[in-house]
């Protein structure tokens, strides 16, 4: 009976996770079943489906995933017990006065006398919000809380989400600058481009605590250190390889600075219009600008199907399926894919590898979840006033060191990961 | 040897707290001695003191208020464990995807689907801090972080503190305003009048979620609640009470207020320049002017010494040691006297006491602690989109019945009394 359940899931092309047994009596046996499934559709033809199986009967149905976010997924908790009235009087009035007057007279030791040492701000306005969009900052708040969690699990972190409910780069500036004092950093998130690159640009002049749009700069790194390990793997050196990124946007922009900084040979950037060159006009930005003049050193204007010809590494930040096995085929030996688009690549890993890629990778495993836990951490506690671009290369190499033989990457569950990484910024901090 | 330092710390005028021996050999005793002391300088005099004492030598010196602060009393973790890549994935992309994209369809999903439901910013610009006064926004922090954790720690809010720097009413209301949508509730905290009101006006009209300013409402709720059975005890009939209030800042405004309200007799409040009477025009603002319309029935000019004279009761929200035996002694028969001013009252209460008063209660006893944590929580569990007057009366009146005899208010560490308070405003939300 199980067994013909199964198989029935397995051809609605469903994953079957645990199964568990909950019940059972003589006739019956009932079973909790996780399953995979894309979407609300795809559940309902594999509801019908079952229901079908003679001898099944489907109970009840529990999104984990819903379940897991109810009542969201962080809390603030109180890090010492209130039992007395003594603990009550030395956490709030009377005896937290003399904390405050410690603090007004060396506003230094507020670093240590409050929590602002573990502390972020998460803020979006939720104008590119993962693959969504500019779905608002409401819906958003999940992903915030979500990272929040991260932050807090991996590297003892208190991350707060901060919705900011404008698309006024100027609002939305002053508004963080406002608040800023009560966060030992800022990170923004999923900000849609190109605002994302002036916001970031007049927080970081406005504060002296470190400002990160990960989206940009957490993308940016874990790349690079994934193309290291593939590079090494391919023996292609970095000064001779060719580059093409597909995606203007965040991502694009700050993975083709940090390539650049990192010294690989050439960068060709496409967006939707076609390739960025000195002399485009059409749908150009001041970033966009930018980049034409620091990359592309053939000014190549080709389509994206010839643009692909002969290049060492594509890194697609764009959008799903738009890349063809042809283009794939046309790259130089060995070619290096990663095709970063989430949930759905710009071509399937499975696909690249049969039109001849050397080496993949797609969003899941290259995430920036492996880069802001660690690098927050170590700007914390080195007290950095800034993350610089040589922080973020540091921390690239650093990733790319920590992986496993085999892997371009370690893995983001393994605590030690974030911790080294940490140490590794911090180290560099004292030192510079 | 042991009494010998007790007794002078005793003579030194500080109170001992536990006694614990740390270690022993067959010549010394180490003990680890919790000594409460004024301050910096109190402790220096009683460390002089007992370094005299032969035989007593001082190892080592800490601070347990700022070692209960050091690093914040308050952080931010996550609910669920992130054990395996199948939890990150529900916790963040790629599931995550599916919560936002509910909450884009029904945003009202979006109160159970994070963490909204139990979320509370608590803000302030550092104008008034305690009895600190304009100290700014990072000495304020450790009030804010005490507040947090009072919330978390009794009624499982999650607050988090907000400072916004800018002490110009429209900055602020509009700062909050554009971070509200990631809270279910704004308390607002130490900011200094008439600012404040004008403050929590706007954000009243502006937001659809709870807004309080907690040195107005929460100070005049737990205000009337002890009164409420001062009276009873002393048999005082509300109409008929005459009720004298020194300081017209957040506080006096607000007791005013809620005292008006709930039926008492007649009011006069008192501010550094004398009485508020119709037609005063020294040190006005329209708060104090309104306060001139409802209150001081007989339009009483004469000064604070006369004031007293005949009141049944005396309210003290203004500053430290400004009311004498001489005063307390003119009010009428079975006087009830509450300088509340905090940490030091308008008079000491065995004074209040020794010139006749007859119930008397001060800051550390009618505490807003005692209001805020159910408030909040009620209001949150019912989904308030105000807190109204109608609520804060029926939260001074259930403290008022919560009260174990004999007392004028209940044990604010008793959880059971937040749990309580909540349920009532709860169902009030619920039924109105």
């Amino acid at each position: 009976m199980l067994g013909k359940l199964i198989t029935t899931i397995g051809h609605a092309g469903a994953h079957v996770g645990n199964i568990n047994v909950v019940g059972l009596d003589s006739q019956h046996k009932l079973r909790d079943i996780t399953i995979y499934c894309r979407d609300q559709e795809h559940l309902n033809d594999i509801l019908d489906m079952a229901n079908k199986c003679e001898g099944i009967k489907v109970i009840n149905i529990k999104d984990d995933v819903l379940e897991m976010h109810r009542r969201g997924t962080i809390e603030v908790i109180n890090k010492v017990p209130i039992t007395n009235l003594s603990d009550l009087r030395m956490l709030y009035t009377p005896g937290v006065a003399s904390v405050c007057e410690r603090i007004k007279n060396k506003p230094d030791t507020a670093w240590e006398m409050t929590g602002l040492c573990d502390r972020v701000a998460i803020v979006t306005n939720g104008t590119a919000v993962l693959g969504l969009g500019n779905i608002g900052t409401l819906p958003s708040l999940p992903v915030m809380e979500g990272k929040s969690a991260i932050f807090a699990e991996f590297v003892h972190i208190s991350a707060f989400p901060i919705l900011v409910d404008s698309k006024d780069i100027e609002t939305v500036v002053e508004t963080v600058t406002n608040i800023a004092s009560g966060f030992g950093a800022i990170q923004l998130e999923d900000i849609s481009a190109p605002a994302c690159f002036e916001i970031e640009k007049k927080l970081k002049e406005k504060l002296d605590i470190p400002v990160l749009h990960d989206d940009q700069h957490g993308t940016a790194t874990v790349t690079l250190a994934a193309l290291i390990n593939a590079m090494k793997r391919t023996k292609k050196e970095p000064k001779d390889c060719s580059v093409i990124i597909l995606g203007a946007g965040a991502a694009g922009y700050a993975i083709a600075m940090i390539l650049k900084k990192f010294g690989i040979g050439d960068i060709v950037v496409y967006d939707s219009a076609g390739p960025l060159y000195r002399g485009r006009t059409e749908r150009m930005n001041p970033y966009k600008l930018q980049l034409t003049e620091i990359t592309n050193k053939d000014n190549q204007k080709c389509d994206l199907k010839r643009g692909f010809k002969d290049k060492d590494v594509f890194i697609g930040v764009a959008q799903p399926n738009i890349v063809t096995s042809e283009m794939i085929a046309s790259m130089a030996r060995g070619p290096i894919v990663f095709p970063l688009s989430n949930p759905v690549g710009e071509i399937g890993i499975e696909e690249a590898l049969a039109a001849g890629a050397a080496v993949v990778g797609d969003g899941r495993s290259i995430n920036n979840a492996l880069v802001y836990p660690g690098l927050f951490r170590g700007a914390l506690d080195g007290r950095a006033k800034r993350i610089t671009s040589k922080m973020l290369l540091a921390a690239a190499q650093e990733l790319a060191r920590l992986a496993p033989k085999e892997s371009l990457l370690p893995n983001m569950l393994d605590r030690r990961v974030h911790k080294k990484l940490a140490e590794t910024i911090r180290q560099l901090i004292q030192t510079s």
